[in-house]
Order: C-alpha cells, then structure tokens, then sequence
C-alpha cells in the first residue's frame, strides 16, 4: 500500500506547485470516469433543451399576397405547430393583404390611399400567383380545395391562432404603407426586423416565402 | 507534509457531511484539469456529430413552377449533395409541373383536368419567370446554359437521383390538383408536411423557392 | 477518521485494478460538483461561441431582381449586420441586375447582349414585382419610402457595404449571362455553389429572396 500512497502525495505535492497540476493515475482515471458520465448527461440535456425550448421554433417570412403562396405559409405554419414547433409568422409587403380588414381603401395619405385602394384588402381577395385571370384562379383553386377537403385559407388563418402561431405584421412596411393597426383585422402583433431576428436567430426552420 | 494532509482530511470530512462537497484545493485543481479535458473532448465529439450526422441537410421546398428557380434549386441541391449534405427537394403546388410525366391533361375532375391542361406538364415545358414570351425566354435560358456548359434542367434532375438527393412530391398539392403518382416521372416520394418537417427541422439550410 | 481512509484506500485500490475505476463516494461527490460546475461553464462557452462566432450568420440568396424582394433582403441584411450577425448576401439570376453598373447593353455575346439590354441594369431601374406598370411602381415605392424617412435602396446597399455585409455575385450566373465583373459595381466578389453552401451551411437565418 505504501508505493501507492507516496506517489499520490508526491503527485499532490507536485499539484500544489505545478501550474497544471496531475492526479495519481487511478484517481486521475476514476475522475474521468465520472466527468465523462456527467457530460453526457449535461450534453443531452443541453440538446434536449435546443429541441424542445428555445430552437424548436419555425420563423416565416410571408412576403408574397399571393393567395397560393399565403396558404403555403399557413399550411406550414399548422403543421409544424401540430408537431409541437413554436411559429412565427411575420408579414411584410404584399403580405400584409393578407391581414387587411376588408377596409378597400386606408392610409395615411394620397398615395397610400392609392396604393392600398390597388391592392388587395383581406385573404378573401388575395389572387393566385399563375393563371389568376382576374380572381378567376383564386375561385378555382378555392373550390378545388374544398372539393378535396382542405381547409380554406380562412379555417387555416383561424387554426393557426388558436394552435397560438405567432402572427406579426412588419412595422416598417405598414408605415410606408400608411396602413395603421386599425386597417389589420384584429389580435396581431406589431414588431420590426428585430422582432423578426429575435425569432429567427433561434430556429430551425427559416422561410421567406 | 502533515499541514496539506491533515487539512485535506478536514475538506474530506466536510465533504461527507456538507450537501455540497468540496475537495482539497490542489486536488480540486488537478480534477478540475481532466474534467476541462474530457469537456472540450466530448464537446468537439458532439459539435462533429452535428456536423456529420444529423443536421447536416439541406431541405427546400420547391413551389415555383418557373425553369429558372427550379433550375436553381436543383443546381443548389446537386452543390450540397456534392459537398456530402444530406438533401431534400420537396416539389409543392406549381413546382408539382417540375416532376409531371409529360401528359397534358390529367386529374380525376373537370376542374383538376382544365387545371392540368393549363399547367405545364414536365420540366421540359416550364417557362422562366420574367421575359418567357410563350416559351421564348425559356428556350433563350436554355441555349445560354449549353453555350456555356452548363447542365440542363433534365441533366441537373438526373444528377440530383443519381447523388441520392430525395425527391418528394407533396401529397395535399398532388391531391388538390387531382394528380396521382402515374402523373409524374418514375421514383418520385409521395409525401406530406410531416414529411418535410422532419427533414427541415433536423437542417442547417432551409429554403422556399 | 480510521474507516473512511481505508474505505477510500480500498476503492483506490480498487479503481487501480478494475476497468471502470471507482471514487470513494464522499470524493465522488466532490467530483461531481466540480464537474457540473465545469460542464455548465463550457456549454455556456460553447453556445456563446456559436452565437457569436462561426454559427451566428444569415446567408441570404437574392435571385429575385424586383425592388421590393431586393430592399427586403438589404433590410434583412442590415438589421442583422446592426445586432452583431455576419451576412452574406448571394445574388444570383435576375438577382444580379442589382449589383450590374448601368451599362445597358453588356455580355460577350449576341445572346447575351440581348438578354442583358432586356433585363434592368442597376438598382435603380430594378421595377417593382406587382403593379409596377412599366416603371411607375417602382417610383410610387420609393417617393412612399422617401415621405416615411425609410432609406433608399442605394442607401441601404451602401449601408450593408459599411457594415460588413459580404456581396458576392454568382458565377454560374454571370457566366450564363456573359456578364464580368467589370459589368458589376465595384468591390463585389465573385463566388459559387460551394462558397455560398460555406456560409450557408454555418447560418441560423437562410433564405431565398
């Protein structure tokens, strides 16, 4: 027993004194062993925690007020909701369309109202991206759906608030817009390209569709 | 020697009573040295293993119809392949033309047949997004590519197989337009968002073209 | 004190001989402790390393050449480049004719020639993708970004410049088109798949505008 003994304390000494300080090689080795077992216990959990909180998230950008493109955003948006994801979905541009109130024209100014008036107000007047043909496309994409039991682009904008889908309309682009909280339909949040990073930077999913 | 031994003993014995133990200092010192050791070891193993397993893929939804964004989707799908990712192309709505077997008209309604009969039917009918002029502007792309050596469409599709790239049609579009898997080109995946969210969340590149 | 010792001594006798080598429980327990301490201290080093280094950028594709898909890519790039991200920006197809210098005609070809005096040759005669009617969009855009205090595409490209945002230009791209980089405003470098797949790969944002 005594070699052993004498050379952990020679080691110990060696430890006090030495800038990077050694063990005896069993309790170096017993040490090992059990860090080892507490980093992957630490590692899982780290990963569990990477997938079930913070970035098990999807962040959307809905720039298109192309219907076809909307309901895309949307169908994805539930899906991964329904498979426990966190979602944001920020609307920018021509995307706002599709939070609109139905108000025909708003804004702040000529221009705006001008704009606003050639764009469309509201999902139900969203047109299709291809073979639109006046609204025409939209008709028939909207009954086709409905012939095959998809939900419609409403059903879907319904069940993606209630599946608690973050919906936030773009600062910037209602500004230049002229469009006010007022013109949107109710209960969406407002936030800036930081609001919008803030999300992204933490998922695993990022879209700009 | 006695100081050392005699205060380690004292740690010691506060150790087994104390909820939080402590050791020695030179002893906690020298643990403290493996311990950092076996972490940046088992951390460089798990950053590889992101690297190398799970998380490297590239999953894109590809919902244009257009030759040239389906051109680049396949041309970034060939790259990632090339560099060892993992890739997945999931063709929804009018990137479902894309992988369409030729016939022009198809679907199981009057609506999905008219649909189809006004939808390209095949890579080889995809018209370019700005400047098609009926089909001009596709051809025009396609004869600048083979002056200057680039694969075709058809190469780049044949490509993407042969680099095990995963092709998936989406299963709500295919069913909405009417289409069936005899509608489109052999060793096709028929799939939905679940499908797609699996592969995306598990990605280092997610994109919708 | 007599029965700890030798208990400790017999399990360091122990862990001397057996594979899995064990610690007294007191010491394990001290072990223990300095090592979730530890652990805790590198998986925060770890994840503030990839926040802050390697895995904190946005890598973003421009192929659209529209002014309003081509502001919000540069609007994303600054406001990421603002909260400390590094940004890629890959422009790419139609994408490109943001970053050409004006000159109407370019290309080293007949084809090319066309193609390029056919498509917008610098940001400011990019048109809008909706209601552009032959260029009135695009000025409408802008005197409402102007009125609102909103930076001006040319402001925000020069921004993303002095904030480090890196601009390359597709090869493949250029090449198909016949376009140099002399056809290119200054300071744009020149890349491929496999630098854009580089960044891409090593992002948390990835998008295709």
């Amino acid at each position: 027993m005594a070699a052993p003994r004498r050379k952990a304390l020679v080691a110990h000494r060696r430890a006090t004194r030495a800038k990077v300080p050694t063990l005896p090689p069993a309790l170096a080795a017993a040490v090992r062993a059990h860090v080892r077992e507490e980093v992957a216990r630490a590692l899982a959990a780290d990963r569990r925690s990477r997938v079930t909180r913070g970035a098990n998230r999807a962040t959307i950008i809905v720039f298109s007020g192309d219907l076809d493109r909307v309901m895309s955003a949307l169908i994805l948006a539930n899906g991964a909701a329904a498979v426990g994801m966190e979602v944001s979905l920020f609307f920018t541009f021509w995307g706002l369309g599709a939070l609109r109130r139905g108000t025909i024209v708003a804004g702040d100014g000529a221009l705006s109202r001008a704009f606003t008036a050639l764009t469309p107000s509201g999902l139900s007047r969203l047109g299709v991206s291809r073979l639109n043909f006046g609204g025409v496309g939209a008709k028939l994409l909207r009954t086709m759906m409905k012939q095959k039991g998809v939900a419609s682009p409403e059903e879907l904008l319904a069940l993606a608030r209630e599946s608690g889908v973050r919906l936030v309309a773009c600062t910037t682009s209602m500004d230049v817009m002229g469009l006010s909280p007022k013109d949107l339909v109710p209960d969406i949040e407002i936030g800036g390209v930081a609001t919008y990073l803030g999300d992204a930077a933490d998922s695993r999913i990022t879209l700009f569709i």
